[in-house]
């Protein structure tokens, strides 16, 4: 591999300069995506080896990432589960039967991911040849909160009411298809290493949503059992959102890394967590918006708060925005780079 | 006042069970205000003291809450400004023209709100007339990060985008169309009071989309105005969600109580905001959705949290759910007055 950077972060290491990538490096900022999405609707490019991996390989191809994370969808599991959803335009992901009761949940389908989802597993070989060392690649899935939210919800949601009714209503109902998609994620996962991931982001994007002692109750022994299953194969790296006040609880489920939003300082989430964990993050995407002198200064900030300690991922907070000036994200992973060397 | 409960937690003194009260305790939960709303629309109830009047005492009527609230909505002092909005069925409000410049904030109007929001005064009063002293009644204005991000988006959003790059691509122009908001928050939350308001909540709701450095540049200030200018008049509460992170923040700018939502254990949260204040929450609003056992439980935690400590205002972590059962926000309310008088 010729650049360690990421890895060794991830294991905390010293390393020359923080390593850098973004959440939705790949995606509606960059004008080879959008161009490509005008003859392929986004399953068709998940669902195609050679469109995933193209769509992968872009923001490599003019930035100065450090990683490079498949494109793929969160819900790609949800259909051989039994769940079709498709994506319209504007609103985002549309499930087309919902789950509504827990006789639903009894109705789901196991699947072997080596053959539902063979072409995610291809993508990733055709990656990796693509690369051949010069990143690594990171594979994900969703954790079963932020699944079972979209599987409930049918899509995106601003209260998650279907999601914790069901909950807190149907408690065994919940945890069975928790432990469901527990299982399918793990299997999902651990194909991706198999296939040549070189490390693994478990997002649980929407988890914010919850309560100190609902997270506790209803989600972190489903996430643990995906982080048990990895084991110590490759680094992992555990995402949420609004998660100040249960950044104790994620480290608990698992993740050699954290990743935190814009909405606690760095210094104060890496305390939380506790230091023998690393930490990624944590940039507000709004500020890639513009003005790139605010930009700037907000890296400071962030380095200068993680005062060179080994085991900083910088990322954003969350993904990057469609709106996003691409020079912008290259001016972005730039600075990261030569701020934090000179600070070494 | 024959119910003084809500006004001395406010004060942090002593009191006999713990007040409650519900954000949108008036609303579409509630059969008769679904009846009204067949032959009103929500601008309509609004702009007519009789019908806003009714809407704000149909509560009192059914659920044993300690105070009311006047049923209005945050947005109204938004059209004298000259940005009218109406709402679109199933997607809440959306404005005609929102601000898309700094040269659209120029153009904002100033207006006197004894005239232009005659009706929510007249409402007051008529309100206050039918309670005859029976609870106290609450006003409320939008705290201008909020208002501004309707202003700015339009409507309801999900990531603050445009907001954001408002706000650090002209922060002059943000801090104008700031004080603009909080001179017109601050004179209708004055004329509220003269028409005889007992109490005031500052809704920012969605100030938790800030980082800690963003509220303190962006938007403490311009909130601070408000409470400024309420002086020592009334009891003020200062709510927000997602704010974990910026307590200590939200309690620099005001109010005499601090709303806080589920995210964050009560206990945790009041010790950030300091003794010294009162603090108003949390429960999760989704946990009236039922079982009912497990909201009695959930109170039990918040009153346990507390520890009978004076200065706690019970309420949900934000507002009612529609598809909220009528009946358990009843029990709710009696579970709140009878459980904590038996732990007095």
């Amino acid at each position: 591999m010729a650049n360690l950077r990421f890895l060794e972060a991830c294991r905390r290491q010293p390393v020359d300069a923080t390593p850098v990538w973004f959440m939705r490096q790949a995606g509606r900022y960059m004008a080879e995506y959008r161009a490509l999405r005008e003859e392929h609707s986004l399953l068709e490019i998940c669902r195609t080896p050679e469109l995933a991996a193209e769509v992968t390989l872009q923001p490599i191809r003019r930035i100065e990432v450090d990683a490079a994370i498949l494109f793929s969808d969160l819900l790609l599991p949800l259909e051989p589960m039994g769940l079709p959803f498709d994506f319209v335009k504007g609103e985002g992901p549309q499930l087309e039967r919902p789950i509504g009761s827990p006789a639903d949940i009894d109705r789901l389908r196991t699947f072997e991911p080596r053959a539902a989802l063979a072409p995610v597993l291809d993508a990733i070989k055709l990656v990796q040849r693509e690369l051949a060392g010069r990143v690594p690649l990171i594979g994900f899935v969703g954790a079963p909160f932020t699944l079972a939210s979209y599987a409930i919800e049918g899509g995106h949601s601003s209260n998650f009411a279907r999601t914790k009714a069901l909950m807190y209503g149907h408690p065994e109902a919940w945890h069975r298809l928790s432990e469901r998609l527990a299982a399918a994620a793990a299997e999902y996962l651990v194909a991706q290493i198999e296939a040549g991931v070189d490390a693994v982001q478990i997002f649980d994007s929407w988890v914010g949503v919850l309560s100190q002692a609902d997270y506790r109750e209803f989600a972190l022994p489903h996430t643990r059992r995906i982080f048990d299953a990895v084991g110590r194969r490759v680094p992992t790296i555990h995402f949420g959102t609004g998660t100040a006040v249960i950044l104790g609880e994620l480290r608990e489920a698992g993740g050699d890394v954290i990743g935190v939003d814009w909405r606690i300082p760095i210094d104060v989430a890496w305390e939380r967590i506790g230091l023998d964990r690393g930490v990624q993050g944590n940039l507000d995407p709004t500020v890639l918006l513009g003005p790139t002198e605010r930009m700037f200064s907000q890296v400071d900030d962030i380095l200068a708060r993680v005062g060179g300690r080994p085991g900083h991922v910088f990322n954003l907070g969350h993904g990057i925005l469609p709106m996003t000036p691409v020079e912008h994200v290259q001016m972005l992973a730039q600075y990261v780079h030569s701020a934090s060397r000179r600070a070494r």
